[in-house]
């Protein structure tokens, strides 16, 4: 068995059964091992930010860790960004980065560079595998890291000869350890401050059905207010499941909404901060006076955590949660509102909602409350062209779930090469562009940092229009059918049409300011 | 005046006025500044590997550097693969890299990441810029380093803070040192070596006009035979120019060319070595008992060195030049052969050819080397997607020469979105894709390495069919014209028509096997 065909059958054996690809010569030892362990699905992207963020969505959606094959380190730095999200959305990831072979790493040839350096910034475990012997452990290695608690990147540098090597073993299996409990004594010392001045500040999978319910009765029986972390990586939401508030993106918005809060408990999130800094203020965001508490930090079991609590304090209260309610199907004029009511009349039962519409999605959260139970997964990490990858992977993880992927025009573009992975693997996912023409939420942050001069050329740097990016033509170009709305009744039908046939679909929602 | 007045104005003085930018919210006082600067022209892409890339192509043509702007850790990411080449190219590039405010770094917001770690992999200097009063000198430094010998990539980082406050000042202008020199004793030394069984190996600027001529001499007088680097970053050839083979790029062919060669002079190169390694061979390409010898490395004046080496050895030499000669217009099938003869038939006087074909390439050398005089820019680094960028960055660099970029189709899509930007500045680039539906190298490499399994699950990794990607359909998605070519006639009618138009065209030259 050579280095290629042990990893593989590592990753298999350790659970790990999905890798998106984008590989090159030092990988071709990897890729001819595929035929050798049917087990393993490669899924090929032809940009390697689609690959890490597929591999993101994938965890988000499954818990698990799939692997990448990334091509040395500009292959790396390609998939960078959404590795970036990866990590801050905590998912376990295998991060397999082909490397030279170990003799040709001293001859610094054009390809040469400092993966290392470049794996560590995302990285919560990296390692190069020095001996074909040794690769199969150091796999299994590179599984329990990435499966720690919480989830993170592990990184795998694996040099050719490596995996070309004749003499290499499956590596051991290793159970992924439970993560940490919460001990009895913090959970109690926390039942005396809750109450309407306390917010319950939820994160991670306290945002899913279990915790959430935990969280919402105690809410019920002692009137702790919820929030939700604002870009969480996974959310449970929709009829019969408690509605939860996430913590607004502007800064603005978010001090109002903690304004007067005496506690801040922390739940499987931590302590929330302003995206950017700004001119004159403070970053932080928890009001002056406010005592920050820990129930349970992301890297424990806050879902026991919040159950324990709820059995403590409001043992016999009955969360509250949203009701059955969907908008009218708008007609006319095609706006912020009406495309958050398309999206709320018609989301389908169990969707998977990949959200990265930015300033596109005011009205989203108030339309889809009501609609059948479904997740919604965000930009955890703030770097754009997340969304397309993110719903390539979430459509993998699980083929019954629709995916919908609600996606700005100008973030679109990062990683439009997704469309292409969705067309040839046949993935389930609808993707709505938000056509505003613009970096819309950037004209906002110029006047959010005092810098608006209204100048042309400033103005020009935020515009996408000259020349319209036309998203039908783009899909379709890499195979995925598309249609373009320019009114609601458009998008509705539009939407149906694709919702009703498998395989992925675009629609260009051409939006009125 | 605020800091990032003051940066935009030290570039200029400095020379730098180009910016090519893909800015965020930390970078928003940049873009406001721009309107008071109007010296400087900022260049938006939709994605931060084309501006990396095009300050790149900018740097080959004009010997200055462009500026980037890019957003926090991410884009560094974004755009690290074609700053991979640009290093690997030794060109001048001032690498600007907006980040949180000063005070809001320690808050470990989601955007925050370690930028310094990934930019120390592809710059010659990296500095954070830690007060406005400081930020117009360290400019001055940054465009410094860039323009030191040989060029390199300096990384600024611009915390937003020290980008809006008040009270910076415009960094002094600092002339731009020349070359070292290289001593006339290591110039003398060489002269006894040089004959049938010595190769002077050229890379840099050895490979324009001047320094072409001046080895062709040393050539003409000695019989010393001329190779060039594998990979150049500029190279000048054509009719009335010295042809000089470069060094293939397979192993096995580079060698054949070594052969025998008892003694290599470096010029403006750096020692050959082997893309990648493959199992059972040295990466080394130099045969075993020849004497490597350096005239210059890349960090001396070459050019001179190689005129004081003609004066020497050959003052009376006339050098051989390539005679006028251009393929007859082929027809009918459209295979490798008719792509290079249509490009060698028509490429127009003074053209800036920019060459990403890959494994589509392998007649371009022969069928042009009798063109009028063009310029040829090659993928430095092996980080494929960086054809297009580059070309955008040359066709700003001096509009009036027209740019060709042929370009692979694998490649071609990690970094499609330069296709916008050549739209929006009407930039004269005539792309011609060479549209196989195949990663064609990386099958030769499956075979190279060992590794051809002939299984249907590793050759699905290396085929871009199913579905096949309709580059018409891409580019006219971003405002470029686009046409299809299944024949040699058609690709001829469509390339002229093209060059005879100003702006920028697509052409899918769809390629038979």
């Amino acid at each position: 068995m050579n280095g290629a065909q042990a990893v593989i059958r590592t990753l298999v054996a350790g659970g790990v059964e999905v890798c998106f690809a984008n590989p090159g010569t030092s990988e071709m030892h990897f890729v001819a091992a595929l035929d050798d362990v049917p087990e393993m699905r490669a899924v090929l992207t032809l940009f390697e930010g689609v690959a890490t963020g597929a591999a993101d969505g994938y965890a988000r959606m499954t818990g698990r860790p799939a692997a990448t094959l990334l091509h040395l380190g500009p292959g790396l730095g390609n998939g960078l960004a959404n590795l970036h999200n990866a990590r801050r959305a905590r998912v376990p990831l295998v991060n397999v980065v082909g490397d030279h072979a170990l003799g040709h790493k001293r001859l610094d040839a054009p390809l040469e560079s400092d993966i290392d350096a470049v794996a560590g910034t995302v990285s919560g475990w990296v390692r190069r595998s020095l001996t074909t012997g040794d690769v199969g452990a150091d796999t299994t290695d590179a599984i329990a890291a990435a499966r720690g608690w919480p989830g993170q990147v592990a990184t795998l540098v694996l040099p050719a000869d490596v995996s070309w090597s004749e003499g290499a073993a499956v590596g051991p299996v290793r159970h992924a350890r439970p993560a940490p409990r919460v001990p009895d004594d913090g959970i109690e010392g926390l039942a005396d401050v809750l109450g309407p001045s306390t917010v319950l500040f939820l994160g991670g999978t306290a945002l899913q059905e279990a915790g959430l319910r935990a969280a919402a009765k105690v809410a019920a029986g002692t009137g702790t207010r919820l929030l939700a972390e604002t870009f969480p990586a996974r959310m449970q939401r929709g009829a019969g499941l408690p509605d939860v508030l996430k913590l607004p993106y502007p800064p603005d918005g978010a001090r109002k909404q903690l304004d007067g809060v005496e506690h801040l408990v922390l739940a499987g999130a931590v302590e929330p901060v302003a995206f950017f800094g700004y001119p004159g203020t403070d970053g932080r965001l928890v009001p002056e006076g406010c005592t920050v508490h820990v129930l349970a930090t992301p890297a424990e079991e806050v879902v026991a955590a919040l159950q324990a609590l709820a059995d403590r304090v409001a043992a016999d209260a009955t969360p509250q949660v949203a009701e059955v309610r969907r908008p009218e199907l708008p007609t006319g004029r095609l706006d912020l509102r009406a495309f958050a009511e398309v999206v709320g009349a018609l989301l389908p039962e169990r969707a998977v909602v990949v959200d990265e519409a930015v300033t596109s999605g005011y009205f989203l959260p108030g339309a889809t409350v009501g609609a059948p139970g479904h997740d919604w997964l965000t930009l955890t990490g703030g770097a754009i062209g997340q969304g397309l990858p993110v719903a390539t992977g979430a459509a993998v993880a699980d083929p019954s779930r629709p995916v919908i992927a609600l996606q700005a025009d100008g973030s679109a573009m990062y990683t439009i090469q997704a469309l292409w992975t969705q067309a040839r693997e046949q993935l389930d996912v609808t993707t709505v562009v938000c056509d505003n023409g613009a970096y819309a939420i950037l004209a906002a942050e110029l006047e959010n940092v005092g810098a608006a001069s209204g100048g042309e050329r400033a103005g020009r740097l935020l515009d996408l229009g000259g020349p319209a990016l036309d998203f039908v033509a783009l899909a379709t170009g890499m195979g995925v059918p598309a249609t373009r709305a320019t009114t609601a009744e458009e998008l509705a039908a539009q939407f149906r049409a694709a919702l009703a046939e498998p395989g992925p679909h675009l629609i260009d929602a051409v939006l009125q300011r």
